[in-house]
């Protein structure tokens, strides 16, 4: 597509990985950190715990890949072999680093813990590696050469995967090629499905330069609308790409949520800063995941008060007030229950809006009119709240994190929308 | 390793997961439900939009696999290129199938949309595939067969491709293949690491037979201990696997934990449920976290009662009724504030036993003396409470899972250490 394009291939090892026990994040942040400095990610590649199968994806990823990011199976353990195996496959032998032995030293003083054996091992690596200090575990980055190609083997640990690509690997990679520029906008839209913004953006879409790609990422029943542009000439391509923004923008503007690449939570939290505005959530079926969505944003604690969870009926009576009687006679999963519980959390704190949900997430506790995925939500201010009944269709998880998304969609259109 | 071995390859298509935009949880779901029926998963590959790397992948992964199983690609859009691509690969000709054309009229009649064009191109489909309906939604499955080797083609949507697998893929396999017996059980630990554990039980491992194979996962602090039997004999199997499972448990009693392979949250409520208890929390730094976890549990309400999250000092003040001299005198984090929290927390709710956090959860707020990944955690009874400070080092998100992950575990320690 592009020759001056540099391709890297990510490979994850561990059986863990094909028995499903863990879902791999490490691949998605390093796909992103790479595409920010102009590296392309063509293949990811999982495989286990066995000999050829390591052997074969190192072959098979640096025929089309000049660099080749490898993480897991550097663990103390015995189920790691791809030490080992990376020192047969580079043509080394095993030696003593003394800097990481006396890193690894450092640590275990550090914690008070006793060093065994098993941790001293830690510090050996192929005698043909450049080692990349881990400056937040025992196991080192190993970097290796074969065929100008470059191979960077580290721990499948998250954080001490992060700190290594942040600390060595990334700045290493900008140092020694010289890398297309790789551009993205991206938009959100809310309340249109993919085939109906297809439609309203194929003609534009027609006209796009071939250096700018499109693409359609829908998710929680809202679709976010993604440009790419790839080439060597960044000025040209940063005015080609903000012209063809602006005028998509244009055409869905009826149905556009944020211009920026953020999730809704953040989205949030920045509206409210600069309206210099607080917030608080009376979560009943979301179970508190609100709450977690918006304190998971940092500095999140300058607009964001406080959340009840209010599960039980003695809860929504006790701390939000809500009657028992409505409860009673019009259930927890009602316009009514949910407009006191709204009004009891602005009661209860101090708080400019509010966002109230209860819903039935399944499986069990489904009825005829208020079948699995029923949810009331109401979001507003001190002057003016919207009671909305939407319905999900969907297993338990996908329901609080459908029910969380189409909320803040609703107390962001809400205050943007609101008049002073 | 055994030849009477089904392998699987798992192929995702799609950019946006190799510029990291999607978290990939779809692998592992499937390499769980297949690992269930015997199915072992060889490798896990995810390709971008383009024709080579697609049309190489369904080359590479026929080799050494019996099944190919491919999600995403089918949406209704221009950037999906799949099923062409699989149409000329499979050497077919596209047809519109009726009966798909005509449960995608009835999806868009139901919600009352106006079905386009686009939509209906759902409905087409190489000749050479058998169709798997879909459900959920409008694209169908496709399946494939050529060499001896099945292919099938799903949507990349979660819950859409669950229901295929689930309805057509999972039953169509058992009918055809005659597969192995994969056994697992998983224990948790706590409190030690990867290699003590790895020391104290090397003598135990050492003796293992070749058919039982030790896997260690690391988490949160807690390391899992999974052992997998594979093999024809499956009662043999399982008296070897349980023998051995019963040895390693007594090894590593002191640092047990639960002996099924559960997420704490549920470990947790199980225990609540066998005592008739309920519980609730009282968050501040994990910011409703806890509760997603215990909520995210079918049938949670039997034994949840609600939280508050306290994040501003108004609502620990008004809702918990902590004492403004104490935030004032000794901080937010602080082992008086979080005891109050706790003592509040168990006069607002009714429940049996309550879990509260406050700490610094980063970038910002760190000082010398209660720096970033300073938490203090209060867990107890209506008799009972423990207060401890915990001190985690990585960032925002990490500590709040570290915080609850350790939160839960107290939690779960004390009440199965309670004395009646």
């Amino acid at each position: 597509m592009n020759d001056s394009r540099i391709n890297a291939s990510i490979i994850t090892i561990g059986d863990e990985l094909l028995i499903g026990q863990t879902i791999d994040t490490n691949s998605a942040w390093m796909a992103q950190e790479l595409n920010k400095i102009g590296v392309w990610v063509k293949r990811r590649i999982a495989v286990g715990d066995t000999r050829e199968d390591i052997w074969q994806a190192l072959d098979e990823e640096s025929r089309d890949s000049q660099i080749i990011l490898i993480t897991g199976g550097l663990g103390p353990t015995a189920d790691d072999i791809t030490k080992p195996l990376l020192c047969e496959y580079f043509g080394g032998k095993m030696i003593v680093n003394n800097e990481v032995l006396e890193h690894v030293k450092n640590i275990f003083a550090r914690l008070n813990r006793p060093m065994i054996e098993r941790n001293a091992k830690q510090a050996e690596v192929p005698d043909v590696c450049t080692v990349l200090m881990n400056m937040r575990g025992t196991a080192p980055g190993m970097l290796f050469r074969k065929n100008g190609r470059v191979f960077v083997s580290m721990p499948g640990v998250p954080h001490e995967m992060k700190g290594i690509m942040t600390d060595e690997v990334l700045p290493l990679i900008q140092r020694e090629y010289k890398m297309p520029f790789i551009l993205h906008r991206t938009l959100l839209t809310a309340g249109v499905g993919e085939s109906f913004l297809a439609d309203l953006i194929e003609h534009w879409e027609n006209q796009l330069p071939s250096f700018i790609k499109l693409a359609y990422l829908p998710n929680y029943g809202m679709v976010r609308l993604r440009l790419t542009a790839t080439g060597t000439e960044k000025e040209m391509m940063e005015q080609e790409l903000d012209a063809q923004f602006n005028q998509l923008q244009q055409i869905v503007k009826d149905h556009l949520v944020v211009t920026e690449d953020l999730p809704l939570e953040k989205a949030l939290g920045d509206l409210l800063k600069q309206k210099g505005k607080s917030i608080a959530t009376a979560e009943s079926c979301s179970g508190g995941y609100i709450a977690h969505l918006i304190t998971s944003i940092p500095g999140s604690s300058e607009y964001f008060k406080g959340t009840v969870v209010s599960y039980s009926y003695d809860a929504k009576e006790t701390i939000l007030g809500v009657n028992h009687e409505t409860l009673e006679t019009k259930g927890a999963v009602s316009e009514e229950t949910i407009k006191e519980m709204f009004d009891g959390l602005l009661r209860v704190t101090t708080a400019d809006y509010g966002i109230a949900t209860s819903g039935i997430m399944g499986p069990g506790g489904g009825t005829e009119d208020k079948p699995v995925g029923t949810v009331w939500v109401a979001v507003g201010s001190r002057k003016k709240m919207i009671a909305k009944r939407l319905q999900f269709r969907h297993d338990r998880l996908k329901n609080i994190e459908l029910t969380a998304a189409n909320a803040m969609l609703m107390m962001f259109q809400f205050i943007r929308d609101e008049q002073e």
